[in-house]
């Protein structure tokens, strides 16, 4: 297998994007990838995509978006598994490539959610739960979560206050990126009396509904190495499965997803979390990043909580996660979400990143999550 | 690259199985795949679903049906593109296999598309078209091919009885398919009366709504030659895309996407049109068939009404085409129907199809197609 390589990242600015289609959105945000990657072809495409049908009444994307960035006749593959999809995307071009079938594959996400209602935007994302035993009963997904925060709580003893703490270090890392959909501060305070949505979930916990994409170029590294910038590859790649139905686990606070994923990632780098110097994970609400923070095994099982209230997750921590705002600050286009956490990655390790720019990262990881960790997907980059 | 077999294949009855969910009918479908092959565990699984959003409400699916298949946490993926998904799952597990990423993968097919009005699963077929272009304005799928048909008649003076002779003879070859949807002959007279869908096209043209899985399970050649049954390679994959929607298109009689995806298919396998002793197509509409043989160089341009009125692809003829009954007989689970096409052509090179089979059959062809081209998966087969 060869060493891959990301070479180019595009990602326009995240929000309610009512002027713009998805094609539109999607175009504009692969042609900066492609711009950056010095490229005009490719040789094949991964798009992920959670709901087009639901959100927009558009499925068969992969040969719409090829077509509409004059990628003619390329093969073009949608991938799906709820928010993970970006992911997923990323995976399959890795191994494309790393297989020796193509060159040059770009990879990209896409959601459009904000032209249908709020309740039709909770019923298309609730399809990421188990229709039959959970949709069928009207839990959502902020229902779920809730419970998985309520057990995290009782178990670990995790504060309502720790969780208010990981949107406020999200919102505190987004306000210094531009492209976020809402790029300012917010105070433990403000999440506390902000309005309730699933008991202990407030609205601050959770993650918006966003209109974005993002996408991004892989090549063999070989072929990176003779560009005239800094090399960032693709070191390990995970994917693992999990019950989509809580009630299906033995332990609902425990991502056993996340936990595989990683293990099969860190194993094919062989690198462990020690290792790592920065991190995207999956913060759809305040309690999945402390959740994934002990699957990844970045802190022990039940200390996600302390891990943020003591820093350690913070932009000036030990290991500085979401950088780029995370779900919550920069916005959570599900199928788009997996994608952008690398282009944040790249951008880091790159030295690109700004205003939110860690010091002398090497390694990085992007934990991208459908569900209720019914599936998730691991990357490790490095750059050479 | 390693050679890749086909070591297991299932399906089950199609039609209104109302008395099943999506999930019931995928895990009985795979676990036959499974029992054929003699194995009880995979390391991935690929699943191709055009809808399952809009059809029951249910996203995510990947990692739904490896929980219930008892394959807990291996990576599961759900590739869309449209009708074509199903090959597309083939592509990918095959790639995978011959990449030596994994040993044994399942892939899959599933729809489950009578759960909802007719109303409604005409509006999530529709959105295989391009919604803002073609969708918006009111067309559905049988007035895309419709009007398909009509250029297609005005060109090269295809007729109407051509058209019904399509759909005549996949019912002739349905009615020996015991799984079929509508296992029983019609007549050209039965389709020239049927009732009007979208001129020219009556209901006996058009493919039905069905619920239906396939599956099969792919190993290194390698390992199948070590099993007592024959030994069925991919020997060529081929997989393009084209704009969606039919006013972008220079000749809407021309199928590019399928042309392209032969084309690789035919290189990847060194063999052409002249080598092929059986071939499943995407008769998704009769003028479909007609068309699809044209791109795939079975006949000249123009030639395909010609081909089926002189017998050319009946079950006696030179290349017989759609063995199994085609989409228009065997049903239309759309996301299914690619996989289910693999599972015929590997019965017909194991000499399994009964009473359809065809006598020394070697080399096979299948094609998949997405909404009315715009995308299309071809693969090649062999026994050893």
């Amino acid at each position: 297998m060869r060493e891959v390589a990301v070479i180019g990242v595009g990602m326009t600015k995240w929000g309610e994007l009512w002027d713009k289609s998805l094609r539109n959105i999607f175009v504009e945000t692969a042609l900066l990838a492609l711009d950056d990657a010095g490229v005009v072809e490719v040789n094949s495409m991964y798009v992920g995509s959670m709901s087009s049908g639901l959100f927009v009444g558009q499925e068969h994307i992969a040969s719409l978006l090829a077509d509409y960035l004059g990628q003619s006749n390329i093969p073009s593959t949608r991938v799906e598994t709820a928010c993970a999809s970006g992911g997923l995307a990323l995976r399959l071009g890795y191994m494309e490539i790393a297989a020796g079938i193509s060159e040059l594959v770009l990879v990209g996400g896409i959601e459009k959610m904000t032209d249908v209602s709020g309740y039709e935007a909770t019923y298309a994302l609730g399809t990421a739960a188990d229709q039959e035993y959970e949709g069928y009963h009207g839990i959502t997904f902020p229902g779920l979560y809730g419970l998985i925060a309520r057990a995290h709580m009782e178990k670990y003893g995790t504060t309502r206050e720790q969780l208010a703490m990981v949107a406020v270090k999200n919102h505190h890392n987004g306000s210094k990126n531009p492209l976020a959909q809402f790029p300012y501060e917010i105070t433990v305070d403000s999440v506390l009396n902000s309005v309730m949505i699933a008991d202990p979930l407030r609205i601050l916990d959770c993650s918006p509904i966003t209109d974005g994409a993002a996408a991004v170029v892989l090549c063999p590294a070989e072929m990176a190495r003779k560009m005239d910038k800094p090399v960032v590859k693709i070191i390990g790649s995970g994917h693992a499965t999990d019950t989509i139905a809580l009630s299906s686990r033995k332990d609902i606070t425990w991502l056993e997803a996340v936990y595989k994923a990683a293990k099969q990632a860190y194993a094919e780098a062989d690198k462990g979390p020690q290792d790592i110097d920065i991190i995207e994970v999956h913060d759809c609400f305040t309690i999945a990043e402390i959740c994934v923070l002990e699957a990844l095994g970045i802190v022990e099982k039940g200390k996600g909580g302390d891990a943020v209230e003591q820093g350690l997750t913070s932009l000036e921590g030990k290991i500085p996660v979401n950088t780029s705002g995370g779900l919550k600050a920069k916005g959570h286009p599900v199928g788009a979400t997996g994608a952008a956490q690398v282009v944040e990655i790249v951008k880091q390790l790159r030295g690109e990143a700004g205003e939110r720019q860690i010091k002398k990262a090497r390694i990085g990881l992007a934990q991208n999550m459908g569900g209720s960790g019914g599936s998730s997907v691991v990357h490790l980059f490095e750059r050479e």
